[in-house]
């Protein structure tokens, strides 16, 4: 059931926004029209404009609409310290965080042979280039804890290594304000793993 | 913390969505840039022809490209059950039940003094008007159960009178497939009221 064909456009073109189904995409497309006119207006400019102008920072790979991110072209970021993330997504989460000061690199995924995805495409050849320019010390490999994130930082602490890099991976263990019960055994065994005397 | 102006004018945009807070709108702004650049063009096409194009039938005033909705200019539906409800989304709920085969009044509201909704607004005379026109025998008032939407159903109810329509509320009561347990008092309430024999 339906109420028009351009209203069942929207709801499919909706639907491929993350976390939204047929139900919520409905609501969506429903709720823009009949009370949100001027807001839906206002994401058709914003999303055209982005769509338009956002590209990839020339150095570092994250997205930007400038050839340099605001992260590469800050002249208070130390430039000895690269950190190597799978998305653009993982340098936001990184920067809330707050600590880091060096730069970034952003591989716009992982190694991962069926999906296509080998070394060309995650920049590596980019990453060793930015490394020799800036004479970077430590590579801090931040890709996520899976199967593939673990694959693609042993990968590329091998490509680094021949540099004279020191190649870094984050900690594993349990998370801060988790609670032991609730950890899962893989979390576990990394966190016992990693242990240090207090 | 952000990447770019146009990213985050991207992310407040889509906060105007229903259900969508400041993580998710992120989420989906970067989703979009990263990964659906082709779907989210397809969302700027869409939602720009729905906003354009999409306005209310003339008749009952649901959400329709054409001046009149499919269901009014249906020949198979009957023209002297009139079935009132608050918004679009409501018809849409009753058609997917499957069992009402007479027409609509979309009151795009409910009276509400205070939001400056009256008669007026929720288009008391245009109903009236379709109830003269069509010789509807029976009007069913399918309000939300809130208190905005009873007192609109009985405000309703005194307007038909007058013209010899039949104006029926919707039963409440327990939810099909609902526990007992979980249902709330006013429900239960209205529930005991409206007991019937078996």
């Amino acid at each position: 059931m339906s109420f028009s064909p351009l209203i069942d456009r929207l709801v499919d073109a909706l639907r491929v926004l993350p976390g939204v189904g047929p139900k919520s995409a409905q609501r969506m497309a429903l709720y823009l029209l009949e009370r949100e006119r001027e807001g839906g207006a206002n994401i058709v400019n914003a999303l055209q404009k982005a769509l338009d102008e956002v590209g990839h920072c020339e150095n570092c790979r994250t997205l930007s609409e400038s050839t340099q991110c605001e992260i590469c072209a800050s002249p208070s970021r130390v430039d000895d310290q690269i950190c190597v993330v799978e998305m653009p997504v993982d340098v936001l989460a990184i920067e809330s965080a707050g600590g880091y000061r060096g730069k970034y690199f952003v591989l716009l995924g992982h190694l991962s042979p069926i999906d296509g995805m080998g070394p060309t495409e995650i920049g590596v050849e980019q990453l060793l280039q930015q490394v020799k320019l800036r004479k970077v010390k430590e590579a801090i490999l931040a890709t996520n804890p899976t199967v593939e994130g673990e694959a693609t930082a042993h990968y590329l602490a091998e490509q680094l290594k021949p540099l004279g890099v020191k190649a870094t991976r984050i900690a594993h263990g349990v998370p801060l304000g988790g609670e032991l019960e609730y950890v899962d055994g893989g979390t576990l065994t990394h966190a016992f793993a990693g242990r240090r005397e207090l």
